[in-house]
């Protein structure tokens, strides 16, 4: 199952295709698909990466299998947990009970005990976890990660900081939304206007950006420096104009400036106040060190991007605990995952893929995407059988 | 015409491909498409087989033509019976003027009677019946058939039997919706929840199944033995469970077994409790012989069926008619043609066609695919326009 | 940028392709596209001849770019004028500022103002006028003519005429709207019952027709004799029929007869009382000579054509305009563009494309693609790159 699709006359996958970053996202990863309390005990059918795919409990584990039946066709998620305490799902149309966990028959209910098939079919299942209030799963044909190790440490330490989520429905392909998160400067234009960037000062612009690999080739991360906060055009004016808001007094919280100063690094030793990482997720934290945003991008099919906000705070005892999620639940959860998030939507899906044309600014796209196409894991090329024969044609650079 | 379409790496198309079951059904058949009171005089447009038809009623007969007026591509079904009488329909455009059972062009009416064009014209003609309550097409290029003769005799004998029917579209292809009905023990897991069914004992599964054809290969029947009503499955449970609602009295109304000391067998002499048809109908009779109902799949397009529920009652008196009416629009067309029949309309509009992994309840299945591609009507094999050359060189049997 | 898109497999093109008639509309020509009080500040998107286009205004005056900012690829209709008076629209993602004049990169706001790539991008900018209350775009690769001179005289002369439009989009192409104007009979037959004919004489039909071009080959106008008001058709009665309507008195108003007396032809020295012109409108005098009526069919995407009714009335002094403009608005912009424009939007809403059967009502409908196809607009052939390669190998008649 190679995950490099070419569609050599696509014009919209010129951007992506030399650089082999496939249309329906890097296989070999865990993603966020719902959070925990999105899946009960009746089946749910969820899609990522393409795959239909079945969600369910039982016993207070959680199962996920490929959302079709393999006698007749008919999609698992309409079946149920018939059996409580087997871990079984079975079929609407003839109850073909399969195990959760391996995948495979049980039992053809309507065949009786002794049916000969039992045991002789297996269809996909696929590794899914639950942890830090989302439900993990591994859509991809390699032995699956631990899931704590491949993930930011704010989302892996659940001992040192605790989350909380949730998702919207991009209608872009999720390339489209990850090149947004590479310093590209979309911030400085786009949300100048929230409100969590009003009362701020003006973010600098015209950066010089510098990106470099992090350790482990689990992402990048993008030095910046110089820059202005205000400029004037030949023939136009300035730039920002007319902010009248700005003259009210600035509450610092949106200041990117003074990382190496910072509580952040100077008191918990965090690297980098953002990162972007394989397999599509960005991770933007505090100068306080005490919270950060991981925000992930999660194909679901070609034209559907499940953007994931992912709220991070650490554990500073459980006062402080209660503040923060009053906050979320009061102001930050609106203010930025709903309100800033949504400018981020809106640009996104009014894009119209196709040939670009990538400058200064867009240092950081270019980075992400090299290192992405030569990073992203995949099966070992020695085994033939992950060659796609198209791409294995093209000059795609692959583990560089 | 030829009626086999193959789509040979089309993995929705292989369940049927190699029996020659086309996508768009078998052409040479009557179909019911719609009841008699769906039509008056304003002219109606449907679609069987793919086929865009327009229907219209003058001077008592019902008329069916192609719906595309050959002079400028206009829907026929946008005009009107101009002429009282003629049993003609006119183009809204141009006003050309079509006899409705020649479907020759009688007047081009903008051109004046002395238009050479006239009676030069002729577009396609259907075949078209009213009878036993439903608007009958042909849409096959053979000469019809007899109505009477080629429909089981509950709906072909309207002396003996009277009919009430209905129908209901399914997003589905008209195939899946047959396979739904040689016994392939859905019933017994899909409907047990019914309220048909649940005052009933349960229904044995696990049957052998032992299919053969009728009479005249006009379809199969498939005698049933053993099978068992309960079933302990190692690891999961019994089937069935928590079934509360068994306790209550059955009626009996359900029962599947003993049809060979039923009134129906005994009495009247009726050969078999259920049988599919071709080109795609089931038939299923209650022990008493004094009712059967016929399930009729009648393909629209590639994924749009119209299911047919046509049930037929024996004529037993005035009285007993008055009853068997009554209790059909009280009871029984709520509760079956409603509530049962869409247990089937959810399941086959979950089946995502593809491959399948057949097995022991699926004989009769697989014997209705064989069966029917063999011997449905078509064409004699001597006439080569009606072999279509892709279909000519692949492995499909035809005509065994 | 050749205009002619041949699919020889395509049943839906048969009609048109012989003639080299664009699916997509002829490109170098003025078309309206929306009427001036459409666009205000905020910039517009619009589409035509299959191109998505922004308009915009600022310092008075009006700009039509490419909708698409070339440097990632987002809608540059999302954005906004930021600078008023500098005629520019900024991208709503990273502020990339062009000129709406020349389409030139002005700034990449984000990149400061010396980023080297300022002035060294340009996207496509569109010829656009506002005149005689419509906002008119030049699609073509070709440099634009002078509108006033390639429109109908009602239109281009707006010192002896003023006109009031209003549009409405169509679910057909463009072709088949065109195609009901060349005196094709469709009146006669579809309009009969229309409020502006309902009173009028019945129209003459089996007219003798005789297509000849205009001076300079912008169209083509058809001169008509003979034909009858009534007929008997064998086997079908009369036509027409049934309109009790008829016996009250004419007004006049829809006669269609007499133009070679009439005041348009010996005051106002008009040539023909009807002409359809390249590159699909019609022009319908009264036989007073003081008013006339362009219908306009605007290629907006394959399946999508914009009907422009531009009502056009002879300056008559101010209390004559003031009447014409009250008529307008309380009665015949209700009773023609909408009621008698509806009838024919729903006969070519209902055309399905493919074979025809033309005759003799059709000649000028034959007529206009031939002279449409041989002297429609096109950049000299001596240029290959206007070559489709497919086209060029097809017997299609062009500048003959």
């Amino acid at each position: 199952m190679a995950d490099i699709e070419l569609a050599a006359d696509d014009a919209a996958e010129m951007p992506y295709q030399r650089f082999g970053i496939p249309k329906l996202g890097f296989e070999n990863y865990w993603y966020p698909i719902l959070t925990t309390r999105d899946v009960r005990r009746k089946p749910r059918s969820v899609r990522l990466l393409g795959n239909d795919i079945v969600l369910f409990r039982d016993a207070g584990k959680l199962f996920a299998l490929d959302d079709r039946c393999p006698h007749r066709g008919v999609k698992l998620s309409g079946g149920r947990c018939a059996y409580a305490g087997s871990g079984t799902i079975s079929c609407p149309y003839h109850g073909w009970t399969f195990d959760g966990a391996s995948g495979q028959l049980v039992a053809a209910l309507m065949e009786g005990p002794d049916s000969p098939i039992n045991r002789k079919v297996t269809i996909r299942s696929y590794p899914v976890r639950e942890y830090a209030g989302l439900i993990w799963l591994w859509p991809g044909s390699m032995a699956p990660s631990v899931l704590e190790e491949d993930v930011p440490e704010y989302i892996g330490q659940q001992d040192r900081f605790f989350s909380i989520s949730m998702f919207t429905d991009y209608k872009c392909n999720w390339r489209a939304l990850v090149d947004n998160w590479p310093q590209d400067h979309h911030a400085q234009y786009v949300h100048r206007t929230s409100p969590e960037l009003m009362l701020q000062p003006v973010l600098p612009f015209a950066l010089a950006l510098d990106p470099f690999p992090l350790d482990g080739n689990k992402g990048i991360a993008i030095r910046r420096s110089g820059g202005m906060t205000r400029a004037d055009y030949p023939g136009l004016g300035g730039f920002p104009n007319n902010e009248w808001w700005r003259v009210m007094k600035p509450s610092g919280r949106g200041n990117v400036r003074g990382f190496e100063t910072s509580k952040a690094h100077k008191v918990y030793g965090i690297r980098n106040q953002s990162e972007v990482w394989l397999p599509g997720l960005v991770v933007v934290g505090r100068l306080s060190g005490e919270y950060a945003l991981v925000q992930w991008a999660v194909p679901i099919d070609e034209n559907t991007t499940r953007c994931f906000n992912i709220n991070n705070w650490r554990r500073l005892g459980r006062w402080r605990e209660i503040y923060d999620r009053a906050n979320y639940y009061l102001w930050r959860g609106w203010m930025h995952d709903r309100i800033f998030s949504d400018q981020d939507k809106t640009m996104v899906e009014a894009l119209v893929p196709g040939p670009e044309r990538l400058s200064k600014t867009d240092v950081g796209v270019i980075a992400w995407r090299k290192f992405a196409g030569a990073h992203a894991r995949r099966p070992p090329i020695a085994d033939p059988s992950n060659i796609n024969p198209v791409a294995a044609d093209q000059p795609v650079r692959r583990h560089a």
